[in-house]
């Protein structure tokens, strides 16, 4: 049936593997030796898929089919250990193509959190890159370790408990992410992490935070301040009886994007000028 | 009034800076000697920028703000010389966060396009992965070699003028991305050139095309298979007065993302069942 | 406490009433003499209502605080027996908003279904106009029939088991909906009944079927035939912490509107250029 | 061609007529013995058109041809002469869906503008119902007039030029309606004006209105607090390339809603502990 060898990857001990039976029903494991996985579809044979290839497939007890597939970063976040909301990858991949991030980026993470938005990074990132990465709550950054160990992704990220609102001793950061419920409070200490031109991102769940994050970073040096909110939803293409899914999620957060740029003092009556003047054209636009 | 000393890149001869008022007002160019550039807001004196850090600031003659920033790959990709519709940032964040597109990554790109997405992906798969990418139109690999060099991606990206319906040559690619008219018609094509589990990815405008697509991957040795529509609304974050923006993009393109598995005889049944599975599932949760 | 009389319509025997605790729990029911509702926050004595006024509140044996709302045609919808999807009030609304729909209207219902449309269109034609609603399937038939006596809008519907493939017998109607999985055979028949200049509504949940539906419209004497989506997201109004809802319906129909227009030979080239000059129109404004 | 008479309400002198083109190229107008129409699709003789049949067409000097459609509310809203922003059709609809709002129903209006929302409801609950409208502005007043006469609702409603925060001498009403920039200011003066259970609506461009509005409507005896926005979107239905429209309006207005009820000593602790009730059931949903 397979018109071309599968030549490719075989799965060894300590890899992981993604077990896909259907979009919702997958596991990710390690493989061990003797590893058997009971699922409510049958018991799966984890050890016996050593030397097999990536892509191929097995059968649970039950007879059911499952595809072995070689877990990506996408795959790794979204089954990660959390004790805190992580940032989805619609959020992170917009992040990435946002700011530029690439090999070799240095990058300022301000809340840990369980470390999905830091395990995306540092793929992006690694190997010349490196993402340092600042909580003030130890327990989240045991779990974040364990998720970017898992990943593989441990050694590009450097993780320390600190308040950033004590001062960030990085500089010449590339790119600076701030997951914090008051991300205001911490833009003048970003400022100094920055490299000039540098961007600065903030995730909001709320409209408030946006509202006195931008508020704030107005006042600090930043330009090219912008807000959004992507929507995601699922298309469920049928022959015949295409339609968007039923289910969608309807909010995760708001980013908030800006880049450092020389302190003026004149710059703080500008912005309000430039508004009203994209106010008028707006006006103009919408009649 | 700068309370950090910016001690970061400078401008140099031949580098690129985008010249930067409002986010509607802005200008991407090649810093030349003698290069002045005539804009509503009056001469910049581009030649003035050489020795300057990024971030600084110059006046136009009619003493109008313009930032110095240094380009990213999306200042590059919106700047871009274009005769396609590009991909945008919002796609092609989510087709690298979806796909786990990394440093060293082999990509095979079916419709090179004006090159946007090209430019994109090989900024996160550089130094050491490559994009392969083929189109059958000579006027479009020639715009997209222009966007590839000026974003100083071009090194990592082959462009080839060849119709992939008469086969692909590459294989154990990573990722695989089709933006034609009729992505369906090169999923078989893709397959051989994709490693086991390797994603496949089409940037569709239109509901028939991911109908056609979905349903020829289905047939074709592919598992994993979703489509996505990503909307992205501006929010305007005032004081007092925080809404989404007025002006939105309704529409781009939506996402069909798959991943090659060993065919099966068996397989071609297991779907529906799965679907008709989830669909059980789907009413129920819906009461 | 009460600060101004609630000198309102009250409870009576036989009266519908809204048993509020929640937007998540609350009771639709009628009351009658020794009616004792029992719930998960307690037992609720329906009779104790008789004589009160809408508005205010109860308690269950629980101790907990039960409004007593008078049921409006939404609450009716919201709340009444269905086996097949129901038209939600976010298209229910725009239906009426598009269609110029008010008292005294005729209007033909190709689809019966469960009966929420035509509880809401009764509830706007009346008392002078009239609901004309045809549906195959007895069964739906009886469901609906009870929905509308429930809402106190059955004297203003007319429900017969009839296939309109066969043909309709109403004339001169001001708007028509149709609620079927193949609309588009019946643009004919619907023609034949409304009034010059009246409208077509289908409610369709799939892109096939506005496909198809525009398809033949264009070919049956229609203009201004357009087709629109509603999405609808609840926002999360807390002081400081304001926010979308992260639970929201992804999708439940695509709407089609046109109004009939006398057939002319050369109508069937016009839309096509119409739509080439449109589409002219919108690449320049997109640029 | 025309398989059916058109025997309709026949176009008389002093009737208003919409004289169709394309969605974008439309003209609504007062039919009169002289009146020709200079369009830069060529001259359209206006007097010609009566005593012909709505759904008929003419042409133009040009030749092009122009369909006689009997405007509906809806056109005379979208083509109203406005001084400040409308409320969408979209939010029109949903407003009437979600109050009920029926033939007989009496409303309040806080904030008349430009009278689209007033013209819109004055449809719905004539001819027994009743539209009571408040205005500050007196220049809105008078354009407001204007619209509602050439839309044949003025008899429906009454606008008087008085600030509502002095108090409103409406007792009873069935639904309210706020169209102000602070309508938190209003809402105990509305809650006197509406019957037990009555419905009260604002419509609201900015989250923080919606925040204060919320915040003060749970402080001042009501319930049902719900807060909304509808985004809609055109879907361009051609065979073989269905898709979403490209255009969009990204935002128009939030709604509020809720409904009064009894002024309760200890409804101000409830609210609390159900929002938390129902935020452990979403944290429970999202898992």
């Amino acid at each position: 049936m397979c018109n071309y060898p599968l030549a490719l990857t075989k799965i060894e001990e300590s890899s992981y593997v993604l077990l896909f039976h259907t979009p919702r029903k997958k596991w990710l494991t390690k493989v061990t030796w003797d590893k058997k996985m009971h699922t409510h579809l049958g018991i799966i044979d984890v050890s016996s898929t050593i030397g097999m290839e990536y892509g191929s497939a097995v059968r649970t007890t039950e007879g059911k089919l499952i595809f072995l597939m070689e877990p990506t970063i996408h795959d790794f976040i979204m089954k990660s250990e959390r004790k805190t909301q992580i940032v989805y990858p619609k959020d992170l991949g917009y992040i990435a193509a946002r700011t530029g991030l690439k090999n070799g980026s240095k990058v300022l993470e301000v809340g840990t959190g369980s470390g999905a938005l830091a395990t995306f990074m540092a793929s992006i990132v690694k190997p010349e890159g490196h993402i340092y990465s600042f909580d003030v709550n130890s327990e989240f950054m045991e779990i974040a370790k364990r998720n970017l160990e898992k990943a593989g992704m441990d050694k590009y990220v450097t993780i320390r408990q600190h308040d950033p609102h004590q001062g960030i001793d990085i500089r010449d950061a590339d790119v600076a992410t701030v997951d914090l419920g008051d991300p205001w409070t911490v833009v003048d200490q970003v400022y100094d992490a920055l490299k000039g031109g540098g961007a600065f991102v903030s995730i909001c769940p709320t409209m408030n935070q946006i509202e006195k994050t931008v508020a704030q970073l107005k006042k600090s040096g930043y330009a090219d301040i912008d807000c959004v909110e992507l929507m995601m939803r699922n298309m469920e293409a049928r022959e015949g009886m295409t339609r968007p899914s039923m289910r969608m999620i309807g909010h995760t957060a708001y980013l908030v994007f800006a880049r450092k740029v020389e302190k003026l003092q004149e710059r703080i009556q500008q912005p309000a000028s430039e508004e009203e003047e994209d106010e008028e054209e707006e006006s103009v636009n919408n009649r």
